[in-house]
């Protein structure tokens, strides 16, 4: 049913295809960091927006068509940016550029947190849950540290890490990680908690300005507010100078309540 | 923990405040059909979009500010138009138009199918389950026809039903609900069925253009895929002329997969 040339088995020794995007754009640190930490580990090739798209979550380009650029941005790697969201450069990735599924999608590394209730507005997330929708296994990471200075080095390590045990595993099509990673030096870290995602979520209070004209405007600001207090969860594991990785899935389906609902509700 | 005024507990007969939002923007048929059909049962509010945003997902306005304006929309029924996405839409009507939660949220009627894959794309959804994030039960509504000039009708009839019924029972307060109405006749439609989203995805295949200047630009396209035959799924549902309800949460973790990973990776 999958029309796309799939991954197609890799023999021994055979690099692998490794797709990477972020959401903060071809030219920030944090995807820099990324394609140096794993670039020897398969052919690298980068396909990410032209432009901060930040907290675009899942968001497609309806209406408007895309452009997507050749760029030199890193050393000896293919690089293009595209100027829609990261999931439409996941999808042109897979479609225009490489002709075929990569073995496994990276996103980030982000500026900023992603665990939580993050997950849903990120648009680091989105394009890994996208890559995962299209069979292609996928990992999205995140530092906790919003500075475009931010000390990268722990955040590599770890990253290459990971991405080398899932290529060295058969990982399942849809496999999608979100990792974060706290703002401590390395030596701090105490190592990897597989966690779930905590039940976490912002309470809105937009800011009030207004413009020459007289007229109101609204910033979108908010406070965190976690009310889960598990130990098993990404936020606990963070907290606690983990790395969290939570594995993601794109069935919304809430199966607890589909029972429930066909007894509440006689229709 | 949650700062916002929540929704108060209501004496008999005392009416809901019902949010309505959309992704189509305010003046869609869609969203008109659906302050139609629920109006009298309870004070409706609508705060929407103020041009089409479809495909934004879980998209949320970061780096530039809101505008909200009053507009002269429905009869009788207050209504504003923001400038931002959907989940932006659901966000500053509880901040800055209610001051308060809503008893429900309803988003759409959306103009084309969110089965399936389609609800993490659909900016309808995501402003229900922004919704539902925000302890306010949700439903978003969505009628299986792309025209402006759809015939709502049958989606009028069920999405009044499908309110009544959640507002007459004590809905949980993350109850989120994909419904989608086939698009056949009132007559024809054979009843509820509440299922599980089915898995199905795009295969994309953007076109090329070029444009006056002699560059390549790519609109994306795609074809709908349906690799599941369950008889329990919101497209059976639809293809069977049921009206679809899918129970949505927003815990993205992949329960399933937690404990296969903690054996798969020696971490």
């Amino acid at each position: 049913m999958d029309k796309k040339k799939p991954a197609p088995k890799r023999r021994v020794k055979e690099k692998p295809v490794i797709l990477i995007t972020n959401d903060d754009g071809v030219t920030a640190p944090g995807i820099r960091n990324l394609v140096e930490a794993v670039k020897d580990l398969g052919k690298v090739v980068v396909v990410a927006p032209d432009r901060p798209q930040s907290g675009m979550g899942h968001a497609i380009t309806i209406g408007s068509p895309l452009r997507l650029h050749s760029v030199k941005v890193f050393d000896g790697v293919e690089a293009w940016s595209c100027s829609g969201t990261p999931v439409d450069c996941v999808k042109i990735a897979v479609d225009k550029v490489l002709h075929r599924k990569p073995d496994i999608c990276l996103s980030g590394i982000n500026h900023g947190a992603n665990h939580s209730i993050n997950v849903i507005y990120s648009g680091t997330m989105s394009a890994a849950i996208e890559a995962s929708i299209e069979n292609i296994p996928s990992i999205g990471f995140s530092l906790l540290d919003l500075s475009m200075e931010a000390d990268f080095s722990a955040a590599r390590t770890y990253a290459r890490r990971i991405v080398e045990s899932v290529l060295a595993t058969k990982p399942d099509r849809h496999l999608c990680l979100n990792v974060n990673i706290p703002k401590v030096t390395e030596e701090l870290i105490r190592g990897i908690r597989v966690c779930r995602q905590a039940y976490a979520k912002y309470e809105e209070d937009f800011k009030e300005r207004i413009d020459p004209a007289g007229r109101k405007y609204y910033w979108l600001t908010g406070e965190f507010v976690n009310s889960d207090k598990g130990k098993d969860t990404d936020v606990w594991a963070l907290e606690n100078q983990y790395v969290s990785v939570v594995p993601v899935q794109f069935d919304l389906t809430s199966h607890e309540r589909l029972e429930r609902m066909r007894k509440t509700y006689k229709w």
